[in-house]
């Protein structure tokens, strides 16, 4: 998963289920994914990692308990910080890049039907 | 630099100099930069860390000793693994998101002109 051009386009065309991240790339000890989302996630946080979250298409809201949301439109990106609990949704399908390290569980804290166990490369 | 909506736009509107990374996030270790290219930059590597070059806007390559270059478009990118020497050349005006490990120089081994010991945050 190197030297080569990874083009997102042609990789979100490749899957079309909701909150199932993939491995695009792998920098670092870092993991590169792509997930649709639509609808919403469940409340969780992550003891251990920060997580970024970058709007490729669409737009979203991460939903904080003691905060406003944070808006997400395509170009945007946020960093949800480890240890604060959040739920993302999406009104319409929308597509994200994630940044995190390897070994993240989409659903952090929480076993839910929406967990990813094993992350599908692309 | 978190909880917040980090808008790509907005940032880029923020700097015009070439081959000058600012910082925008920081997650993990990890920090997300924003740079304007335009030209050819110096051959180096870099010898831990390796890197992610996603453009934004414009296109450019990344040019390999023995291989053909990576040709990069919006809403591509590439990772360089660490030892693996490359030459970045925009001949246009050209925006890239970097996704790297704190600390790293962006000449790698090579003292140059170029290189930008201080990363500002902007």
């Amino acid at each position: 998963m190197a030297l080569e051009t990874v083009n997102l386009a042609e990789k979100f065309a490749k899957f079309n289920d909701h909150w199932s991240p993939k491995l695009v790339g792998e920098l670092n000890g870092q993991h590169i994914k792509l997930v649709k989302l639509q609808g919403e996630f469940v409340w969780h946080h992550h003891d251990v990692e920060d997580e970024m979250f970058f709007v490729v298409e669409g737009n979203m809201r991460i939903e904080l308990r003691d905060k406003p949301a944070i808006e997400l439109n395509a170009g945007e990106f946020t960093i949800i910080p480890h240890g604060v609990e959040h739920r993302p949704v999406a009104d319409e399908e929308t597509l994200l890049m994630l940044f995190e390290p390897a070994g993240v569980l989409n659903t952090g804290n929480v076993t839910d039907e929406k967990l990813t166990n094993e992350v599908e490369q692309i």
